[in-house]
């Protein structure tokens, strides 16, 4: 259809409809101020009877492209999102990544009882491609990531992997992470270590108390299920488990903790401090994440680094890849399961004075 | 049109493209998987050729709603956004009330110098209605909010306001928070208050400074301008300004300091120390924002409590009831310009000894 025939048939829609041409120009191209709904329908409905799609409306659903790169993202009960470190730094690295390559960013919150209809955002063409954040390994979400294949819906987890399962995933090597920080630990002269993690539902999790056990068993020291105490990674979740490291430590002489991330970490900071325990001199801590505020608390926390920011972005930029693969542009992009290097920052709550180990 | 009748021609749309019935539905209801671009142009002229509007798509027109609330955000070089308080606490704010309305979150990215092509977003449908973070107070920008307002385009404003406008916004009493900080130091002891200020392109940093003023003069203290020291609310522009106070200190005896934003505050802190000035005995210091990072500095800072997450979340509440009744569904909305209280939190950065005073 020319631009000319097009104009022509734009007129009689808006006679038949009873409308000026601007207002149909509003709704069949979706430009200019919004209509009433009723006015809209009336318009649709005249373009119908007089054979008209309008080509903006077609080339949309031709293309097929909401130009949004999806985040799917738990909402956390009494948590504000995007003040806890990971999420804030995950999201940084892809927002800057979908912005180079022109994304915009749909955020959707999940309920924690909410059913996970990912294909539905592909279906309603509200994503193009979507990362999922904080995935749990359960039947719906399994569930949910099978549909999303099934569909060849593009999509990547960040942090987390599914036994059985070749999903695309970003994440960092935590096994690594907890084996260096038993080795620090040793060196400084820690030999009753006791690993605070958080819930299985997340690979990492198990993960990191592979890289413990390990370390231990490879140093000739016994893996003891008793010293892995399990919190939910929040700050609360640390500082009730304070009172069961005091008593550890008395009972059977435990002289250093890992904990599976840093806000656990303070929390059990607190609680110890409470108890007259002196992290750093009575005890070792080491937390894992490296977030900001480790470096602010007294004494500053040993902690395993992780590329939160780099996770995000590698997320972003491997899946707008494959987005681009499905649509046709690029030749295939193989499916891609991605592990970053994490590293362990000394700091003093983990550095003992060589008197404390003469 | 029937469901029956809908079928028939679906049928006919597809021995015309050549394709299956799937295939159409695929792309005409956008269920199911993505289909090549080619494909999918295929079957909308075929569409077209046979009078062809589905459904699915005029209601979609008809509608015209995207359930998308859009967030415009400046893309800050060489800062991971998110990891700011400020940010992630009005998105957390924003996101939990849209979540709860039904609304996903668009983030769009600005960079900073890009043009600020607002009203686009809501031409090509990508948002039902958008809030406006970090807006500054130059042409391209008073351009833009006045394309949004000529349009009926429901936005809103956070943290912001235009002189001679009247847009729909959300801001703190910043004004009172810098006259309760002065307030508080004077009952201190401190007479020699500077203050350090962000640019004034944001008009809460004139609003700060105003009840600096203010509070000054209430007191019978004169106002004078060159104790007033510029940053850029960046951490490093509060710490390249603890020399100037340090010879504000020896030159005129400078006892407190207000900054604008907690990182100015903590930058400064880090400057002086250096310094060989104590914050808490030699001088006081007070920030602003209240931020998780005050608690922990050494020594802990007095700020002003800001209810970001109240104002992302009060933002999203009118703003989506305006777009409810800019679509029909509501009675006249008012405009809205609310501004939320904050309040002094009193930490040892600014509680100077009773000896002191003496």
């Amino acid at each position: 259809m020319t631009g000319r025939e097009e104009g022509l048939i734009r007129k009689k829609v808006a006679e038949l409809a009873g409308v000026s041409e601007a207002t149909v120009s509003r709704v069949l191209s979706g430009g200019g101020a919004a209509v009433k709904e009723e006015t809209a329908r009336r318009v649709i409905e005249a373009a119908q009877q007089l054979n008209y799609v309008p080509s903006a409306l077609a080339q949309r659903f031709a293309l097929r492209r909401s130009g949004n790169l999806g985040v799917i993202l738990p909402m956390l009960p009494k948590v504000n999102l995007f003040s806890t470190y990971y999420f804030s730094e995950v999201l940084s690295g892809i927002g800057m990544t979908a912005k180079q390559r022109g994304y915009d960013l749909l955020l959707l919150f999940r309920e924690p009882d909410e059913p996970r209809n990912y294909a539905n955002l592909f279906r309603m063409q509200k994503v193009d491609g979507c990362i999922i954040i904080g995935a749990q390994d359960v039947p719906s979400e399994r569930e949910a990531l099978a549909e999303l294949k099934e569909g060849s819906h593009p999509f990547c987890l960040v942090n987390q992997r599914f036994e059985g399962e070749t999903y695309n995933s970003v994440d960092a090597d935590q096994r690594t992470g907890s084996s260096e920080a038993v080795k620090h630990l040793l060196e400084q002269g820690c030999r009753q270590i006791c690993f605070l993690n958080g819930p299985s539902v997340y690979s990492n999790s198990r993960d990191r108390l592979e890289g413990y056990r390990q370390a231990l068993e490879e140093a000739g020291i016994p893996f003891l299920p008793e010293r892995v105490l399990l919190g939910n990674y929040s700050r609360k979740s640390g500082y009730m488990q304070a009172k069961a490291i005091a008593t550890l430590m008395r009972e059977q002489g435990i002289d250093a903790v890992i904990a599976a991330n840093d806000r656990m970490a303070i929390g059990l900071l607190q609680g110890l401090k409470e108890q007259g325990i002196k992290v750093g001199e009575d005890i070792a801590l080491i937390g894992c994440d490296d977030s900001d505020v480790v470096r602010m608390t007294d004494p500053p926390l040993t902690s395993i680094r992780v590329p939160f920011f780099e996770i995000g972005s590698e997320a972003a930029a491997k899946l707008l890849d494959a987005v681009a693969q499905a649509s046709g542009e690029e030749t295939a992009v193989s499916p891609f399961e991605i592990k970053l290097p994490v590293k362990l920052i000394e700091r003093p709550s983990s550095m003992f004075d060589e008197s404390m180990n003469a």
